[in-house]
């Protein structure tokens, strides 16, 4: 058999996992892809101790701090790029790709934010770019929506896509502890990055998105034009409330709609990050901790669901060892595009949530004053929004809580209402408000 | 752009919705295969009438009652079998792979009979078999078990892999009908097959799992020694009193567990079809009507659920196109193995279900006279099988019906204490066991 050698950039959690998956499987890796493995390079900043931890049988990579050597070697047939962030990621992976390697990255955030130059510079490389990993875990989903649904047109997609923030929020309801309670829990677990914030403020979520809206949409979907609100607002007390009260699951989801046109001109597409209040019996609010749960909408294939581990190392090495024995297999291929996609060169035109309609959860807390209540309904009902449901209840300090579930309204205004309660005199801390899921 | 040929043989309910759907996403297809799409033969018993009333446009394909000189033309480059059955289409498949043709088919009956054959005669061949449209229509099962998981090992699979049966099912509990008038609904919406018994004895369940389980061991899965019930014995009743006395849904399920070895020697599956009492919160409880739904347990990739329509012309339709793009990408290459996956020499064994330990739900109709429970009571009792619930309901013609819940017993005993029940005298009609999911 040929040999397949690998270098590895990144020796953090998905890195020692694909390491420990890479000396339990190697002969079915080999099996199934018709050539010797070899991990020829691993390189990290802290690389020595890493190794020694692992403590991995039957492989003798050589170990490098910096990883332009390993770059540089001719031999090496694929580089997988696990150290995440911009920079020096983009760079390594577009040295790779102009030396003839092909690539597997887990990064979204990279993949999100330099989509066109890296999937061009892979196309005019003719080499493979894998990016399983980078989304959904052990989920095939860019496998699925690349080419098993590549027959259908995929109106639109919805999903949780962070598992971090959804361990966070369920840990909060099923033990009713705080988000800070819980994101430490998650952290003690290794579910949580270092950067956790990008988890809860929905940033990960978003550069996710980014990645499978701009697989679908055959072009670049920016994820910072990718409207995004996180979960660090939500309090154990509005998670509770909503399960009991509202019969509803606080979940961050992530989505996007198409709205016109398909790979070429006039392709629209609405993509957004937000928590919303998801009814207890839909499959989404079953998702529980790590795990992500994607819908997808299309013509011709119907609805999908695919549920799967979306955190943790061993989904996430597993993807890239996917795309790592696809990669063996067709090596010897000039790929059709050579990315394994293609790109449309027109621009996508991103459309605004502002004419979407909604009905709103709104929690404010207000000084436990006369009048209050009144001028909450009335800004409310001078921007359009009527209230459907409302509870106000005493909390300590004097002060307290007004929750209201307000009728459908357009997107626009209830923002504009929202502002307006933000400047009301008499409401104390910051209001939240969550979209319900109908 | 360079032509990709396509010979389409049968052209019934899944050769209309891929004719429809092909007239309609043309250009996407073309975009995304890089070449120019002709449909240049249909072949079909009754295809003129068929073919006029489909009024398909922008195609001009010779219309042929008999499909062999479809096959002569050395042009075709792909030919679509949807004619289903064993013979002709065993010998339509492997002339075509002979002529250097390649192949999609949803044909699961064909593939779990002769798969060891046409694996290899597409090996040989080196050309490309296309199976995604032989199981679970439009959900990319059969991909993400070949291409994502493939650094995976899977340690169990479980699912609803018809769709007809799993309509009637659920038309049964939401509609309380009886199963024929479920049945009769199915076929006026053309979501069953002319053979429904195929569908509803469990036959076409275990023709989709022997494909599956063949791809996951690398070797053939004989469909005849998967142990296969049926749902004919269910009767309305129990599927009202199930969902109203033990909060379960009756769902016809397919499954195997992979108890040794890997691709190789010591490979042993336990593969079987038969109803179960799924609790009414578990995922599989909420598949209704003709969704299909897959549980894969892996030990890298965690557990993953796949969701989709199972049934349908469309969704099986865009299976077959989404096989075909991906042969229209890949058919300059001589793939790795040829058929798209590797077989192993080395035979499965298949277990038995004996040894496997559940709990079961028992219904009799006996006689309404002294005794009889009794003697139901030491049938079982002597078996080692001991009652969990009992419930008792007089029923017309001075009969009676005796439900019962056990509790768990061996496989072996239960079956051994059920044709004691069914020999026993004043037991007046079928009795009927269902197997509880845990």
């Amino acid at each position: 058999m040929e040999p397949f050698r690998i270098g590895l950039v990144g020796l953090g959690t998905v890195g020692q996992g694909l390491v420990r998956l890479l000396s339990r499987s190697k002969p079915m890796l080999e099996g199934r892809s018709g050539a010797r493995w070899e991990l020829s390079w691993v390189c990290d900043r802290h690389v020595g101790p890493k190794w020694r931890r692992l403590g991995a049988v039957g492989m003798r990579p050589r170990l490098e701090k910096d990883f332009r050597r390993a770059l540089r070697d001719p031999a090496v047939d694929v580089v997988v790029e696990l150290i995440g962030g911009v920079a020096p990621a983009r760079g390594l992976i577009l040295q790779a790709l102009a030396s003839g390697k092909h690539v597997v990255t887990a990064n979204k955030q990279l993949l999100s934010h330099s989509w066109p130059q890296l999937v061009h510079r892979a196309q005019v490389a003719r080499r493979f770019l894998g990016l399983e990993a980078a989304v959904a875990g052990g989920i095939p989903i860019v496998l699925s929506l690349r080419q098993g649904l590549s027959a259908s047109r995929v109106r639109s997609l919805l999903g949780i896509l962070n598992g971090t923030a959804n361990f966070v929020l369920t840990q909060m309801a099923h033990r009713k502890i705080s988000q800070r309670e819980a994101l430490k829990e998650a952290q003690r677990r290794g579910l949580a990055e270092r950067r956790s914030w990008m988890d809860t403020e929905g940033v990960d979520s978003a550069h996710k998105l980014s990645v499978l809206a701009s697989l679908v949409a055959g072009g670049w979907v920016r994820c910072n034009r990718i409207p995004c609100e996180g979960i660090g607002g939500v309090s154990v007390e509005d998670v509770i409330f909503a399960q009991e009260k509202l019969g509803r699951a606080v979940r961050l989801l992530a989505g996007f709609r198409f709205l016109g046109g398909f790979r070429g001109e006039g392709v629209r597409v609405l993509p957004w990050v937000h928590p919303r209040l998801v009814p207890l019996g839909h499959p989404l609010a079953a998702v529980h901790g790590e795990y992500n749960g994607v819908f997808v909408e299309t013509d011709a294939a119907g609805d999908l669901f695919f549920y799967g581990k979306g955190a943790g190392a061993y989904p996430a090495a597993s993807a890239v060892l996917g795309d790592l024995v696809w990669i063996c297999q067709q090596r010897r291929v000039c790929l059709h595009g050579g990315a394994g996609f293609t790109q449309s060169s027109h621009p996508v035109r991103l459309e605004s949530l502002d004419g979407e309609v909604f009905r709103y959860f709104l929690r404010l807390q207000v000084g436990d004053r006369p009048g209050v209540l009144s001028k909450v309904c009335g800004v409310l009902g001078r921007a359009g929004v009527s209230i459907a449901e409302i509870f106000q209840e005493a909390t300590s300090q004097g002060a307290c809580a007004i929750r209201l579930v307000t009728h459908s309204a357009r997107e626009e205004r209830f923002q504009k209402a929202f502002h307006g309660l933000r400047l009301l005199r008499g409401v104390r801390r910051d209001p939240l408000s969550i979209r319900l899921l109908d």
